[in-house]
């Protein structure tokens, strides 16, 4: 079997600057040759996490390794600018991504899973899914108009894979590369391997894709589980 | 989003003879246009399914009206020539169904759900599990050497949709019209829709992939959910 | 089995103006002759779903549409009147349906499923369990004094029934049609059955009665799921 | 909310003499008044259940000690007659008890939950399902004519709670006095409450009507879940 | 098996002041012997819990009772000063809790699990799990510094055990004497016992700790289920 | 957190001859110094693992390098001789595993779980969990006179961790050697890391054993989950 997405415009919808990386990049690239148009929605600025050595403009520094990574698989980069440790599933935060919905207009929203460690990501979780139904109601006002039809959602899958039970595999074995390069241009993050506070990331991805392509009969994937709910689900 | 079968040789594996009818044939008329080679294994004879009005060789009537259902969706047809309501997961039957998979070298079986409602559906389940995983292994010895890989395995919707949470839906909309044919080869069952000890088949099956089809956006759907255990497991 | 609302005092709680309708007005039918007590809360006001051909007076009009459903079926109406799509678990909101619970005393509540579809429903899910703890505690202090006991709590199915497992099915074979009279009311919704932003309610109800009839051996049923936690727990 | 077994007859398959006595004489008890029709079916004699101080005919002992308390309850009891620890769902099991269904033709069956702790338990869970479904299906001989409706059926709890989930709860309470006279029948097994190998079971009996009842607001409650596969599932 | 505590320094962090003593005040009392340092933070004040016979200064009476409590199993003891019934997940409670951590420096947090009761033990829930990952972050700043590893985290049994499911029991048999008097220590609430909006909380205490012992072939047990997320998961 | 091991007398029971190395090694090497006795039981012969360069003896080849990674930890090795692939779980291999049992009286069972991959597993898991019941039955006659107390029972990872969730994790960080040394062993399997049908052993096994380590903020972990059934439930 093999999953096309000729006609899809996937929207992952992430609360950081490098999880799009460690959770579906290897989708995103998958996806671009077949035809589809890609973007990415980092909802946080990425603020609060300082290396050691402290970074001056560590929001502006973020938003440039973003962008640099977004532009690498061919992504359109939105960002929902909200300070890290405090995203909550409120009407403000809703109208923000329903317009980014909106404007990109996509047939498939990537998003954390309910069940993920952060409570960031719980939150971007819940805003993701509340605006993958109001973004096609008209009685929603945003600046762009209602879209015709709500996203598919597919839930990611956890960082280090605890508690995530997958629905289906994607085959990343040949963007491999790509999600690596990717991450490397999270270079504030990466210089944080060692602190006390953080995690060697290149080991931590690498051994997610593998185990996860372990379980699928590849070199590497990525997890996923469909959401079925009213108008997000979808038959292929 | 879109599955491809193009390059599958997908085989079911069902219980009774108008099993396939009721929870896949939609999904083997997807499959078969997109280029997959298609069979349908029925591991029970149908010999207890008497009308009230009762059938002369039920069991001779009963192959030929799943080898007219094969037909029609291009299927070829094993079948295991097990009585009704006795199937057991034993060495005999699955040496039976290892043959049977080693003949035509499925790439996706598909199979009843253990949460299936009849006896000789988890009893198929079993058999159809047991055999994806010892049809590879060259130990394990019938007339036909081992293949190459195991095949993937998807569990199928139950009959009536209790107990069943599904992974993922397959877009049949396009074949309704010969999933009902194929229902109607099977006129000594159909024949009994008015006993006491029986169902009307139409209604049941119309019911079920119009509510299906409702949870998945489409007219029309089969639900599946993947079995992913060592070596069945795949990345799409 | 049968079960007897005899001597109870049954309150659905739910988001919209016509999510009784769709998801437990059949059981509400059921009660009323065994001598129950029936009242239906509606939450939100229903403005935010304009159809298509512009309704000038939406709030007015959705409120008559429910209070003519509500008495067709006998039930007293209660509303929150808080606005579509920005309902949450607040302490403000909690303590208005907990006043609502001191007036009308229910001893079982039928509320929306935490995995229902609709970010309001979710938040009504919530709320009404709350406050069914809540209602009970003299030192929550509304205008009416603390009720003597916490009422029993059900979950309503969802809509289009993904991700619901019933715990148990009531029959409604006997009051469909006053199912369908009480949704005919709402026709500022039936008319947005061809909108892009809506669906035909009539159809997508029926399926769904039916369906889960199919599974509980009649001809329509609504599924329920009881809430076992402290105090809301009951033996029958 | 009450639950009428009026018009039922109600048959708890067992695996062992004093099963039904833990984990549903309660609600056996609660049927009867309301006019139900019951019946107890043990399939194993209880002859591997030695009290330290030896019992010359223990299987001749226990089947008295049964029906001293099947009498207790007006049940008719049934006996499989299974030597302990070696019940296996096989076809010659099946035939007997789709015979016993025949002949008793209840409308609700209580059986072992397949999470329940006991081998004997487990296998008379699967016997128990299979024959709810053969016992109407006329292709399915045994002595007497099949019947017209396949009963419900509901999974009892487990010995000790572990890993039941209930659906529901039967309030007992008025016949907790009732329980322990019939406990009080199987005294071969009372006598071995102090050996290693046993058990106090009126204490555990009392903790658990006592826990389930504290869980579901009344002084005592039994707790059971439904079993909703194709016509064995109920609307109430 | 036996578990230490030897190196442990143990946080509860609980909604109200006698939930502790309900929950894990036998776990407590286990750890202290093996080593560990102990702690307990009270997040509400417990001022909503008024017996019929009005106490006058209920918030400075409750604070005594949890003082003496603590004492009883010299436990450090944390308040979070917020009123009942109003506890939610926000920034500021965050930061509060984030503050005791990192005062306290806990290596295992024992918090309410998300199925439970009541919605301040939910939104407790909820805090302990945001603050278990913020105490350790640098970029989150309260008057303490970050910690160097976020705590390892346990969710606790449900009042009266309603859909918990133990991952695991600690054997408190030795301890049931520490825990009942520590519950004696909450007068005001046992004063409660026969109120109509209460419940008689020795025999609730009691009936738990001996059923969730039966499961675990202790005289006496205290359930727990472990989070496993990014860095709160422990190998033992 | 620390478990112990030290009165423990840990028996793992497995299918095959590699699968103690693969999922369990590490656990039983922990558990030796603590002072715990073990033992591996192999039920299993190993007979069907054919590498493609054919062994002669392989039964004989297998047995010798299954008592040469047992005697690397300190095990007893225990064998159950029955032919791969046809593991059923019937009256005659509970009586073998109960006597198994009853020789060496363990205090703690590892045990495949139900959910693993292969059949032989699953067959291994229901005699593991029947045999923990019956060996301290006295009613269950074999050579050996029955135990005192029945294990505990512990279900070890899945292999490539597919379905299974943890209950919690064991760290092995310093046998992880030992572990490696014990797989080497078994030669003949090694040999068939590049044959079709079979699967690099010591790249699996080092990405499970660090992906769970992962999950458990260590180096290397196993995973378990402990089956709380009557009597073979323990506190810690």
């Amino acid at each position: 079997m093999q999953l096309s997405f000729q006609n899809d415009r996937v929207l992952a919808v992430v609360a950081h600057p490098d999880d799009a990386e460690l959770l579906c990049a290897g989708t995103l690239a998958r996806a671009r040759p077949d035809g589809a148009v890609i973007a990415i929605c980092v909802l946080c600025r990425g603020d609060k996490g300082q290396p050691s050595k402290k970074v001056a403009n560590l929001t502006d520094l973020r938003r440039k390794e973003m962008a640099a990574s977004a532009k690498l698989v061919g992504a359109e980069l939105f960002t929902g600018d909200f300070p890290d440790g405090t995203l909550m599933d409120t009407p403000r935060a809703r109208s923000k991504v329903i317009e980014i919905y909106r404007k990109f207009n996509p047939t498939l929203v990537l998003a954390h899973a309910a069940e993920d460690y952060h409570p960031d990501h719980r939150a971007a979780s819940l805003i993701a899914e509340a605006a993958s139904w109001f973004c096609a109601s008209r009685g929603h006002r945003t600046r762009s108009p209602a879209i015709q039809t709500p996203p598919a959602l597919w839930w990611m899958d956890t960082v280090n894979m605890s508690g995530f039970n997958p629905g289906f595999y994607v085959d990343i074995s040949q963007h491999v590369g790509l999600k690596k390069k990717m991450l490397a241009c999270h270079q504030s993050q990466l210089a944080r391997g060692n602190d006390t506070d953080f995690s060697p990331l290149e080991e931590m991805m690498r051994l997610q894709y593998r185990a996860r392509g372990m379980q699928a009969g590849v070199e590497a994937a990525e997890a996923f589980r469909a959401h079925f709910a009213f108008k997000r689900g979808r038959a292929w």
